[in-house]
């Protein structure tokens, strides 16, 4: 039963998807506004589902942080609209021809971006996350089927019935957006097996959902990613500028997944370097330092590291600090414990800076700045849907570029192969 | 212990993918050149292994087709030291920046071009694919694990020690290339899940082999693809020019997925086509038609289709042919029946190419040109991996770009995330 519900979700979805291939950017973004302005209006019927997800989640003793995640506020769907105005301003990628060539034959060879067709989503208790893929989907021209947590269940289906009534107030197919409420497992899994329906399935959420998902789909997943970020503080770092960097990295915001969670320091260095760090990052918050042997020693406040420290995204207030005694050391360690994120390091040697960007298998690689900024907006391309820490289509912050593909459009005359 | 091997491949396999990744662009080339000379030099050891794989596919009867595909001679091994020396002059892709701008906080972000890492090859009784895999994904920095038919194993073990003494005999790693030689099911499974150790994997070979993977694989796939390829004739066409392009893209070679599968035609100018049409086929080639009913009564030589006829890829001198009354009705049945690969619609109708191009999914979409170019020496690319025919990271033929991946790379003197 529930796989005929699949079907029918799929099939509207993909006859949705062919609408919204050729349609105006006029039409798009009158579409967003319309939706974002929608939000606004319904706030309260959307809060007070919301209320019966937070009441339910709290039955269920549900942990504070997951609980504040869960949590609407007039404040954060104002964000949510906010989120669709600015959409509504970016250009549209879509329709683009680029790299059109004449070969010698005659054929004009060019290749057009157009939509990834029908836009899978899986995530969980974000019930943000419902507006924000509907908008960075539609405006690519992609028709979106989110799958959220079953804790979100009555938030989602709300905002998804207030922007389906947009769309159709905006005289667009409404299927462009549709929920999948069955939020059992076995639903989940034939989610990720409808290949027929869904071209890209995107994961959003914990370590473990995109293990899920990327062990279980046989659609094309594009992975978005856990990050154990390290730095690098070189022999020939300015101190000072390391020690701001590292206390940006490590605590402007801890839960994110370009936070900085493991330290490299040179043993040149370190013993000038780590007190000044210690100092600064008392000032900032209180960080628990996992620290090597030998950086203990300069650490009064720390605690030994264990081996498994090194692998670790705490996504918390704690860092792991060990110390390397050469370039290839640090960038060896790395390779071998980062999950391909952003990694920094600090230093004002011209030939290492390029040896760490050369060598650094990551998505984003840093000289002389916090791993912090590796983002949708602070790379300027005004929207996200994740970052990549996968090496197939996108790597890194994806913009709405991410969300389209291209297909080769070829004007012969009468060009046959010989 | 199938899976221990398959680990100590994989160890190796990324610790050499390293080195390849700064490898000079010289060095790569001195490599292909060497691979290319010792193919030539040691034909007859190539060739008596390849006897002894071909003698076992005759005694277990193989089918003429693939013990066709199978049969190496010295011409072939000729062509395969041919494509390695192509390799060699082409432009390495690898290590440009692309988009570098600077961000209001004075931050440099760039994309820079790099290897995809470590490239698993799946394939099926063609030794030829061996030298050519990894020729391909050698030039572009990338680390080969093949995995080859048990049909094949004589050959491609042959081809393989002798490209791995080419690359040792340069100085570079041999475990830039590693052949599975375990050809059983449960190893294959497990290659498929190997993904620690292996960044991406391409099935080449037939739409079995292609699904198998699809559904297995825990490894991100870039899916090559079988090809039901349609040419709409269109009411206002250049009739001659037609029936010349169909004649092409049938017959010019029938066993490959850029081949015309079906025909549509308008109805009003079916009459004077299907008999043009049928008698260009007769002075080049038999083919099979398999026509609707309104198309049977123009074409005395005709049988009838079978429902199941609309979505087949023949791979052979059989055509089906149906007629239409609009363009639309032949996009909505080429978008239901096809595979997404190439497409052609012949006409003379400014406004009908323009919405065929517009509103055909396919990698590649053609007007008056014959749908047989789809191939990246064609597109001018000088090399082909595969023709993909999913969406994500590469669409339509596949030339050297698409086994690199880009990482962001950020030059900073400070900065800090406000």
């Amino acid at each position: 039963m529930a796989n005929t519900m699949l079907e029918q979700i799929g099939r509207k979805a993909r006859d949705a998807e062919i609408m919204l291939r050729g349609l105006e950017t006029s039409v798009k973004n009158e579409v967003l506004v319309k939706a974002a302005d929608d939000l606004r209006t319904y706030t309260d019927i959307i809060l007070k589902a919301n209320a019966a997800d937070v009441a339910r989640g709290k039955e269920k003793g549900m942990p504070e942080g997951l609980l504040d995640r869960l949590t609407l506020t007039g404040e954060r769907i104002q964000g949510m609209a906010e989120g669709l105005y600015q959409l509504a301003k970016l250009d549209d990628p879509v329709g683009e021809v680029l790299g059109m060539k004449k070969r010698p034959n005659g054929l004009l060879i060019g290749q057009k971006r157009v939509p990834l067709g029908v836009v899978g989503i899986i995530y969980e208790a974000r019930p943000n996350v419902t507006a924000d893929a509907f908008g960075l989907c539609f405006k690519t021209g992609n028709a979106a089927i989110l799958k959220g947590g079953s804790d979100a269940i009555e938030s989602n289906q709300a905002i998804v019935a207030c922007i389906r009534r947009s769309l159709e107030s905006c005289g667009v197919t409404p299927d462009a957006l549709s929920l999948i409420t069955d939020t059992s497992r076995e639903t989940a899994a034939a989610f990720m097996k409808l290949n027929q329906y869904v071209d890209v399935l995107i994961p959003r959420g914990g370590a473990g959902l995109i293990r899920t998902v990327v062990n279980e789909s046989t659609i094309p997943v594009i992975e978005t990613g856990t990050g154990n970020c390290h730095i690098y503080v070189d022999e020939s770092a300015d101190l000072s500028m390391a020690a701001d960097i590292v206390t940006n990295a490590k605590t402007q915001r801890v839960g994110v997944c370009n936070a900085c969670e493991s330290l490299l320091v040179h043993g040149r260095a370190a013993k000038a370097f780590l007190p000044l760090l210690a100092a600064r990052l008392a000032r900032t918050h209180e960080v628990e330092l996992r620290a090597d042997e030998r950086a203990l020693s300069l650490l009064p406040g720390a605690v030994p590291a264990q081996p498994d420290d090194w692998g670790r995204e705490y996504l918390d207030y704690i860092l792991s600090v060990k110390i390397v005694d050469s370039l290839d050391e640090a960038i060896a360690h790395i390779n071998k414990y980062n999950t391909k994120h952003s990694e920094a390091i600090i230093t004002n040697d011209y030939a290492h800076a390029q040896k760490f960007l050369d060598e650094i298998d990551a998505a984003a690689v840093y000289v002389n700045a916090s791993t912090r900024f590796t983002d949708g907006f602070e790379f300027g391309y005004g929207a996200e849907i994740g970052i990549s820490t996968q090496k197939l289509h996108a790597r890194g912050p994806m913009g709405l570029l991410a969300l389209t593909t291209t297909k080769y459009i070829i004007y012969g005359n009468g060009q046959i192969r010989p």
